[in-house]
């Protein structure tokens, strides 16, 4: 049976517009001549933004949404009152069958709530995780949850090092990745007792489980998935985020500092912009909702053109790699062989 | 009257050895007249290190100490089985009040229990915390929980928030210090139940406490304390050593990619040696265990010569500004203004 490799895109949402999101769809369609893309939103700012330069026929449709969910609604007025919003309307054409998979650059509880009121969870996962590729010295890192669960069971976090695992072996064909529990130490005694619960369900499983790994370790690729609460994983995502940007400040300023600082950094100017893109966050930009019949993939709000490109990508390596259907097959195998 | 400025060494924890706790000794005495350090441990080894270049006359005294604690004791062990270790009895020192404050690199876990046992809270501190001192855009900010405390109340929450104020102010000289509270959000709806009650409680104070940050703003000095349970301040921090970590292994991969970008590389080394310096985690070495009867600081483990003088410095820090009897006061003046 042939993939549907259509992705459906939330073109209302996001800080910066319409226009950044049709030019990532032109991007994507430039780059992958098997995709077609929805774009989800209010006709004509969509029109007026393809402008003179027409989408490759057939392969860009025009979904009609005439409404819009704000970072500041909240998700009861983003379910309830909001049904004809890009967002919903996004994924409702995964629901319908129309596409495989969803982005949205929207407000993220939202996009959670919705998600899962639509299109439901997999049997044997009581909450989908936010997940996403973190750059580690050797590699990358998967890890989850990222914010959708601030408190979390031993038996959650079990769900997420499944959910991750499967993740990791789809999209980097990578057989028993490994996974490492969140922790602040790597004794047995250290922690909280959601996570030493977790560590025994784990160490109990089929799961390549590696043990506890430190927040230093997540860019060692110590593991292949790292599992948190969505507490902790949002911190340490958004701690992350601060120390690069802190760093890269730094580094700017030493080479404005004096004349000869100035002229060596114009030299070193190519080297830096190669060390600029290795750290640059849009290449990260795309985060998974797991745990969903279906693909949703969240954009973060202020992604531009590359950023959000890089978001759909990720969808359609998910679509590509059957990423929800995986994780129901497992899930349901590790049910039975509980039951 | 004349300050105590005596701070006790405890000479045998740590990764690194004796030798280097030594010449930490000789850096600070050097640096600071004024102080006196006690240099805990076993005579025998401590003499060898020191060697034929003899420590100033009276400034630095050995105080003998015939066990010691190590990485794999419990605390346990630390607390009933090793009362003549170099930690207990540096600790000891700071209780019969011949040295104002004790610094060890020893076991984390080991140094909070015993410093609780032999030191004390201050009334109206139910349990210690960590802080430390987090370099931030534009100065820098106090970090509390890092790791003593894996499951916090609201109410301890709320006691960190009332000593890192109380530190911000002492050491930086800052009337008011901005405290918030590290959540995953900045709406009231975000965060956990904890977090939510603890916010709660802050409104009602008198500190100055500016509402949640995120983790990307620890590094921004939006506030000057950040206040989180220990298991996401742990993470937290070792987050962003791993990124820090990551980010500089990037830089010198890229001078080092070509023979053209070695050449620039070379050229360009006092700047990158001067932005090295300002991301050196060793300026930042010493974490402060805040609520205690005295000032006791944690070294990292595997701290070398300049970061354990680092170390001993933010103890002569603390004691120049008269943390400890700080915290006293303010909590009992918070204590009988809520009774």
């Amino acid at each position: 049976m042939k993939k549907n490799l259509t992705v459906a895109v939330d073109a209302m949402s996001g800080d910066k517009g319409t226009g950044v999101i049709v030019e990532a769809v032109r991007q994507v369609l430039s780059q992958r001549p098997d995709a077609t893309l929805l774009l989800v939103g209010d006709p004509q700012e969509i029109n007026r933004h393809i402008g003179d330069k027409p989408l490759p026929e057939g392969r860009a449709q025009i979904v009609e949404a005439s409404e819009v969910v704000t970072m500041e609604d909240t998700v009861a007025i983003a379910l309830r009152n909001k049904k004809k919003s890009s967002m919903r309307i996004a994924i409702d054409q995964v629901k319908s069958g129309r596409a495989a998979a969803c982005v949205s650059s929207g407000n993220t509880s939202a996009l959670m709530a919705v998600s899962k009121f639509v299109l439901k969870t997999v049997p044997g996962i009581d909450r989908p995780a936010i997940s996403t590729t973190i750059p580690a010295l050797n590699g990358h890192t998967h890890m989850l949850d990222l914010g959708a669960n601030v408190d979390c069971s031993a038996e959650h976090l079990f769900q997420f090092a499944a959910m991750g695992s499967i993740l990791a072996e789809a999209i980097d064909a990578k057989a028993h990745p490994s996974v490492g529990l969140l922790n602040i130490g790597s004794e047995d005694i250290k922690g909280n007792v959601q996570v030493k619960d977790a560590a025994a369900l784990l160490a109990d499983s089929n799961l390549n489980y590696i043990g506890f790994v430190e927040g230093n370790e997540i860019y060692t690729e110590r593991a292949d998935v790292v599992v948190c609460d969505g507490f902790v994983g949002n911190v340490s995502l958004k701690t992350s985020e601060g120390v690069a940007h802190m760093v890269s400040h730094y580094l700017k300023e030493e080479f404005m500092r004096t004349p000869v600082n100035k002229l060596i950094g114009l030299l070193a100017k190519p080297v830096l912009r190669s060390f600029g893109n290795r750290i640059d966050p849009r290449r990260y930009n795309g985060a998974s909702l797991l745990g969903l019949k279906g693909v949703v993939i969240k954009s973060h709000g202020g992604a531009d053109a590359l950023a959000f490109a890089n978001a759909i990508n990720i969808a359609l390596l998910e679509i590509d790699n059957d990423v929800p259907s995986m994780i129901t097959e497992r899930m349901s195998q590790s049910v039975s062989s509980i039951a």
